[in-house]
């Protein structure tokens, strides 16, 4: 019963495999690489556009070389307000681009469109003192697993667009989001106006797979410096490479968002058959965020689940109740139908 | 024949299948599973002492952290004139640690005593517009494949210690360098006055295996932040401790290293009996540069060898002539006896 | 009728004929002339205590470098929502001390209390994703020209000493609210726990004169490196010194900061008698928010009067209305009665 | 006898009464005022051509910021070994610009073109571990007090736009260097392909009045962003304003600058008629280094004279003696002949 991060997980067989066959050749570093290459030409298929993609080491490094990629001096970033930019990542993304970010506000993690516009128009071009709106950034599927529809997307790309901003996207959890949209990664991305993208592979089954898709390849031509010198160029490149092949072959990364999904509604639907639970949100792709009592929860824990303990936003529509928990539960390619029925039983009893 | 580098070559058996086992189940994220918790515990072992270690993606961000972590504003490090940190890693070092990297000279990639003591005396504590002495990072085994002696860390440590300069050493090929002086990890390290260790595996098997090493766990206070700050922390970071685990396992790590410095060993005295080449550094070990007729550097060229012309550099005592070549060749763990003798044999032919 | 700014204003006299004084003689440069050192020693007096004194080109300059002293990696600063070094300096503070700033809401340009708990507690020490609490700064008047009583210093002050952070206060405007308070330089600062001050002096009758004041000289022992990192540091630095001498003689300073107090005070009570304009926050320093009708303001601005309009903040009280303008108004060393009355006289008319 | 340096001279009357009267009006703050857009036009009309100009702090600002102005990501900027950007502004050009110093040795303080040809060669555009060439950066007069000719720095201009790199101009002595070769401010700088440059006032009788200068406006387009990040941006901007006027009317500058030279130019003669001084480097501006008995300079610091002991350089053709002293002497315009004359009396002497 492992619900505490999708990175808890471990790495897919057939990653895996990719991996091991990968081991025993030789061939070119630093991203040079026939496979590297190749792996390019795949990114391209999949984004029905050439592409420029680059890997780096972490989320963490996706998000912030693409917002250095995008900076201007003095500029701003506009992101969530509980935007994993803003408050996961230790202020990389602004040690990175030398941007500040600001948050915006929205229910369920989501940016609410009118909040985005009021602050994009605090920060002028000219706003020498304030410093001035330079990039947008948003969550697909959101920190609290909800999902932008493309509507959501087009309003938030349109007002980047009308201010001259470009947009970037932080698809740590892409392909979840992108199976329960149940679109094309185009129509999810450059069709809706999105210039960068940060296409995550861990938590769906690599074990260290991030890249950065730029939709316009002119916004990359600085990027191979800005990796090396934030020291994110892996001089066996091609590993990471050989886990997205196997990633990205005949749509395993969708198979295992979808299963992941699954489990996810699976824990929902047992939630509300359940009188003592709620949920904090919509479940829309593979998280669950549940308010449990205190003793559902610690019979859990007891039993051996993992989930985390989340701080109860502000905005809540339900307050949380003194003998309540706000739980966060994620589930990942390796959650198993037993593991989700096991708490949900435990749930039932306690 | 791939000679070009150690870092073209795959990952050794053992590895894989470490990493392969590890895939398979859950396990806490961000450096805090079990299996982290138990290579610190290894590492204590290997130096004999208890350390703090901490892994990284790449050697750039070992070096480039190691520097932030024993930074001063406004210091200065101080290396040799080719170290990696200062022509080879794009100003991460300086990013990072936000001192300026100053080169100081020597024959055979080792920095001159005499001129590491003039160096620093240029640049006093109270040296505002200069800036100050603040760090000495020593390279083991050096960019042109030499070995410090332990009479040599001594002496360079000794410097750095008088002037109350930590010392950093940068170990991308720590292996090498231990197996060829034949000392333990301790001697060459903490016993000698070393304060920082960038302990490099990718090259000598592992496919992303870098760790820094603190023999003062005090000067570790700050580094979580300057890890996650600098987007080197990886979620599924016990994939890393993994390969590490079968590294570091029945000394296996020191059997991969001797293998791939008698390869080039192999090489040398190969070179030694050929009349038409010369060697431009002594071999110490895993690195071989030799000065060959061009016209044998083509022909191995076009029968499917690989390595990389070198830069003349001043100090070289016997200039590279006009129908001359000087290149560069590593040697790995994967390094076969054939393919050695097989360039040996082109050379002899050309 | 010049109330944009208080840094509009030129110089007085007094600083002026000092600054002659100044410009007919040699002295040691880069802040090691007699003079340098005679105004450190005056600081002492000032604040009856042994400090760490420092110039340095603009307030920005002393907020971002006060940071700078104090920072930690991964460290977080909190400071009011609309505080200068949040929204004003255009990320210099980010950029110094390799902090981000954190928003805290309190009405009146105040933290309150309560959310800077709060948002503490989000960050604890140990908080490597989200960054941890590492200062508090405070703005002394605000921007909104309100005051932190003493016993808000107290509390303030408290709660950063109760989570290990140190205190800094921008003192843009320190002597305005120095006699506003009616207390000693001591009791607004370190008495109460302020480690770090701004201490400006250019918009109370210097043309450049700002200041780092270090409660605890052992805060400063870097200081002089990240000053001339920051290219802050004037080769003729004594005439920043020569500013300071005459503004401290003979309590200068304090009385041009009651003058402009006095001058704002005129225009509350001023306004106070017309029934068509309120005041959005109170005046207890040397600046007036008011809301007017716009037809008062064009009047007043088509007879030369200069002020700015303001963003209306969320928590306005009593919403500026349709046909009503919320402008700043701010006074200083020369603003005249006869300006003063001039433009409540077109308020009146208009 | 103060030949400390330059910047330890005064203000020059009629800038110190243009300040004055600067002092008793109220203008638009933080560079918008009417006498801030005036000097623009000032230095279009001394450029011969449309220049954009900002005012900064320092002369390392000046410096600084210009090489971020034209910063590339992993950018490398060559400069002399001895430069002021690489050896005396700790770090401060690195930090703002993100680039790296790279040293070109060259005699008297002059890259040698060869030389510069060399390392640039060593970071041609693609070289993402070394870092790329991105800038050149010259010093005019050079820190010993030498100057380029012009067909030098066409030489130097030339190597710089043949590998697609702007040249940038360190001009803290500006004006010594243009009277010495009597030339045009035009000529000496964008005629020749200059694209930047550090104009200084504040060693020339200002006292604290430094500007950029860019030479193509479109170069300064991100630069109030960056200024203002660096907390460069004066409040009372016009004050600089107000030196650059006094300081460039009626050739006052040029007038001052001659002026020091002609001293230099004395001290040189009158050390050529002392057998026991010899002089390191031609006297081309108003710096002097000179090799002296040390008796001498103990005599003269004795009764009062300032200077600096210097550096050896390690190509000095003929060595300091044991019983030498290498003291380097700058004149000013507050430098007088009876000054000159009575530290040669003093030698002549002892």
């Amino acid at each position: 019963m492992f619900f505490a991060s999708d990175n808890w997980a471990g790495a897919h067989p057939a990653i895996n495999e990719r991996l091991s066959k990968e081991s025993t050749r030789f061939a070119a570093a630093y991203g040079t690489s026939d496979l590297d290459r190749s792996i390019e030409q795949r990114f391209n298929e999949i984004f029905e556009k050439e592409v420029a993609v680059f890997f780096v080491a972490t989320g963490t490094a996706a998000n912030s070389l693409s917002l250095a990629s995008i900076a201007r001096p003095g500029g701003l970033t506009f992101c969530h307000t509980e935007a994993h930019v803003i408050e996961d990542e230790c202020g990389a993304p602004d040690f990175f681009s030398g941007m500040r970010m600001v948050g915006v506000e929205g229910p369920a993690g989501k940016m609410l469109p009118e909040n985005l516009l009021e602050r994009i128009a605090r920060y002028p071009q000219d706003a020498v003192h304030h410093g001035r709106a330079a990039a947008v950034t948003m969550t697909q599927a959101t920190e609290v697993g909800t999902i932008y529809t493309l509507d959501e997307i087009d309003t938030i790309s349109k007002i980047a667009k009308d201010n001259g901003l470009p947009l970037h996207m932080d698809g740590a959890r892409f392909a979840n989001a992108l199976v329960s949209l149940g679109c094309t990664p185009a129509e999810m991305t450059w069709k809706r106006g999105v210039d960068v993208l940060s296409f995550g592979g861990t938590k769906n089954g690599c074990w260290c797979a991030e890249a950065i898709v730029f939709f316009d390849p002119q916004l990359a031509k600085d990027f191979a410096f800005l990796r090396k010198r934030t020291a994110q160029l892996f001089s066996k490149s091609r590993f990471i490479a050989a886990q997205f092949e196997a990633y990205l072959k005949d749509d395993l990364w969708l198979g295992l968002a979808s299963h992941a999904n699954a489990m996810a509604e699976r824990l929902r639907v047992g939630f509300g058959s359940l009188n003592s639970a709620r949920l904090a949100w919509d479940t829309e792709s593979n998280e669950v965020f549940a308010v449990l009592p205190k003793a559902s929860a610690k019979a859990a824990t007891e039993q051996g689940a993992r989930f985390y303990d989340w701080l109860e936003p502000r905005d809540m529509p339900e307050k949380v109740g003194k003998d309540e928990a706000l739980i966060r539960m994620v589930t990942s390619f390796a959650t198993t139908e037993e593991d989700v029925d096991q708490f949900l039983s435990i749930c039932a009893s306690a």
